[in-house]
């Protein structure tokens, strides 16, 4: 096992070993959730703080069940904490959190960077990003690479599109750094008004969606802000579908084994169609499954850093 | 024992010996909340999603405090559900919880059939009706029976009646589904305007309240809803409280043994006086207690047989 | 060990003995907080339901967590309990709870006296206030002696100055009625407008925040709101942080083992500076710890004389 992190900040600083360390012991954690009791004592007496500033009840609730899961205590704290609306500083929000003898915060924040803010400041705590601004998403790529990994059994050339709005998303960033460095063969697509600057010098780039599928082993669909449309960033909900969603038509045309994925939730009839989603191409529940194991061992692998930390 | 569903959707389809079973194994947990530690390990390492598009703080922590007493964990989930508010429909949202590794939905929806819309979708998960639409709430009509048989000793030839806005009460339609089935004789009493039709087929309808108690032993009276009033399906609260409530005057006259029942929060001075609420004749208090119960009963008995088709 | 309560309603009530059992009850749990597994199986089957009817995140969590490391389960209830919103009574309210078994209610009122109401209502709870109007904070006062004595050894003879607006503040009646019962020598500093009537009986009083320094080993500062200089109560917020606030220059000249305290979150700028936040003499955060240690005693000490009624 190779694993010396109290934090998760996100995949940019991870190495190889480490991504694998992280899905190895997912999958271990895996078997726990088909038993009966879907509990193990791991984490007891430890506390997990959900510090949500921007709502995210499904990232939240994966989080908290993960924590359960590993018998540790949660508390959820989120952006109308009166302290942080009477003008507490997240710096003083977190102190406070560690002062009441809180081990791990798990920080959903708007603001890139905010996990390494507070992961510097707290040499004694866990901190886990569960999204900060457009920068990362570090669990959520980790729930892609476990569920492509148990589908086509490795991530070795393995050929992902990530298809959508990439300039805006940290999960389309998180997923080229991770899947990159597990040896997969990324490629993006979608309009050039959503692609951010350099990202030609990090994956192959498209904007034709159907000659980007071909050949391709993984499609993952970002979801799209509908906000984003009235920018102008792209025309319509109905040409964005035409364009860059997985239609019915591009659904039969697609190869037996490609996985379809999606972060959730999907915006039906958009990226993908309801017949596309509930196909066999489908792998999206799955990765709702796998983010329980996934931050499961995120968590436990922080406690092992933490407790030794403490001994010393 | 009788007991073969994964899910409790309504009284009008149980039978009698099940109804029966819930009742008594009711009865075995109210022992337990008795004890200075109140709570077993039945459910350890289960998880119970309280999905509820409505509010209803007081059912959701009857049902969460039903869980925890059996060690399962508790997610709630509200309407403000950002998936569902990002346009995610039911039965996404239930499957994402099947994903999450949820083991039983209590769901509470404006919609009459959510619940079984949901059951017949989710064949490996429970589904407790917690409300739907103007249809049922099983669980509050269970909670009732148990209440008159604690204090009367059976319900067979109890003469119940259920006065108010019959027509729009989920509460009224279980209770007179499952309090017949036990044998007991049930009588409605409410304007006209507020009467279902057909109602005469299942129940005695009055409309003089005077006239109605005569010779009854248990008075459930509705909460009534006072936006009806804006539909003018009612003349006004002064009124409806003269004419179908329980006045002081009512309660100086009542036979010494009758119940007085309310699913609660009374509209004091409408459906009852403070006087009659904190009567003896009332026993509001007893159903709170006993709703634990029967919760606690029904999440018992839909876990053995989720339990039997796992191991298959 | 000297303690018979059920209820914590106000330090003006306790006697010198019942806040030394209290004080060495958190010392023990202290240590408890300091584990690998920060939890004991004290109060497992207890349920302890935080009634707040004023939002106070900070408070609530600190109960919420000391419940959780004795075992206890907890429910939260806040001012949108649709039942209360309902216009079911405060009474009505913790009626219910008593009835769905829970055992020690937690209060956040802005009624003064309102934890005494249920109190006495409830001869079989236990109440504990957590604020109720301009009337007792006691718990806060409580971890603000802890975190004294902590630090001096004692309280005994130990000059205590409260800084701020004392009219409006339940923190500072509890702290001056508990810091004088154990013989420490109490000062206040305010603007005359924010002192109430015959506090000169309780405390000496100052409206020079430099001359009412001199002599004193630890200054409380209060929470200012912001709401108040609407009213004129004081002239501005610069203008009050000059006159009442721990200010860089007044720092400088602290002597050395004067200790900082304030109830949180500070208003960064207006009752301390960041500098003097996060200097030595602030035990600011020490004060939030040994609020969950203050929590754990106070359901503890309370839940053995529950037991005790109980079982005759």
């Amino acid at each position: 096992m190779s694993w010396t992190r109290k934090d998760l900040i996100g995949l940019k600083d991870l190495k190889r070993e480490e991504i694998e360390t992280i899905l190895n012991t997912a999958d271990s954690f895996k078997e726990i959730l088909t038993r009966e009791v879907k509990k193990v004592p791991t984490l007891k007496g430890w506390t997990v703080a959900n510090l949500f500033f921007e709502p995210s009840t499904r990232t939240r609730i994966s989080f908290e069940l993960a924590a359960k899961r590993l018998s540790a205590d949660t508390i959820n704290v989120s952006g109308s904490f009166s302290s942080v609306v009477k003008g507490e500083t997240l710096l003083d929000t977190a102190k406070n959190l560690r002062a009441l003898v809180c081990d791990i915060i798990v920080l959903r924040h708007s603001m890139a960077g905010a996990p390494e803010l507070l992961a510097g400041a707290l040499p004694d705590m866990g901190i886990v990003n569960a999204g900060d601004g457009m920068h990362e998403h570090p669990t959520q790529a980790l729930l892609d690479m476990l569920s492509i990994r148990d589908r086509l059994g490795g991530l070795d050339g393995v050929k992902v599109l990530i298809v959508g709005d990439i300039l805006h998303s940290r999960v389309a960033r998180s997923d080229i750094w991770g899947l990159s460095k597990m040896g997969a063969d990324v490629s993006v697509c979608g309009p050039l008004s959503l692609m951010p600057r350099g990202i030609e010098e990090m994956a192959s780039v498209y904007t034709d969606l159907d000659e980007a599928i071909g050949g391709k082993d993984v499609l993952i669909f970002l979801r799209i802000q509908k906000e984003r449309q009235e920018s102008g960033l792209f025309p319509s909900l109905r040409e964005y579908h035409r364009l860059y969603g997985m239609t019915d038509d591009r659904l039969k045309r697609l190869r037996r084994r490609v996985l379809l994925m999606h972060p959730g939730p999907v915006n039906r009839g958009i990226e993908l169609t309801p017949r596309a989603t509930e196909s066999d191409h489908s792998i999206i529940l799955n990765q709702v499954t796998n983010g329980v194991a996934i931050r499961m061992a995120v968590l436990y692998l922080i406690s092992t850093v933490l407790s030794g930390l403490r001994r010393t």
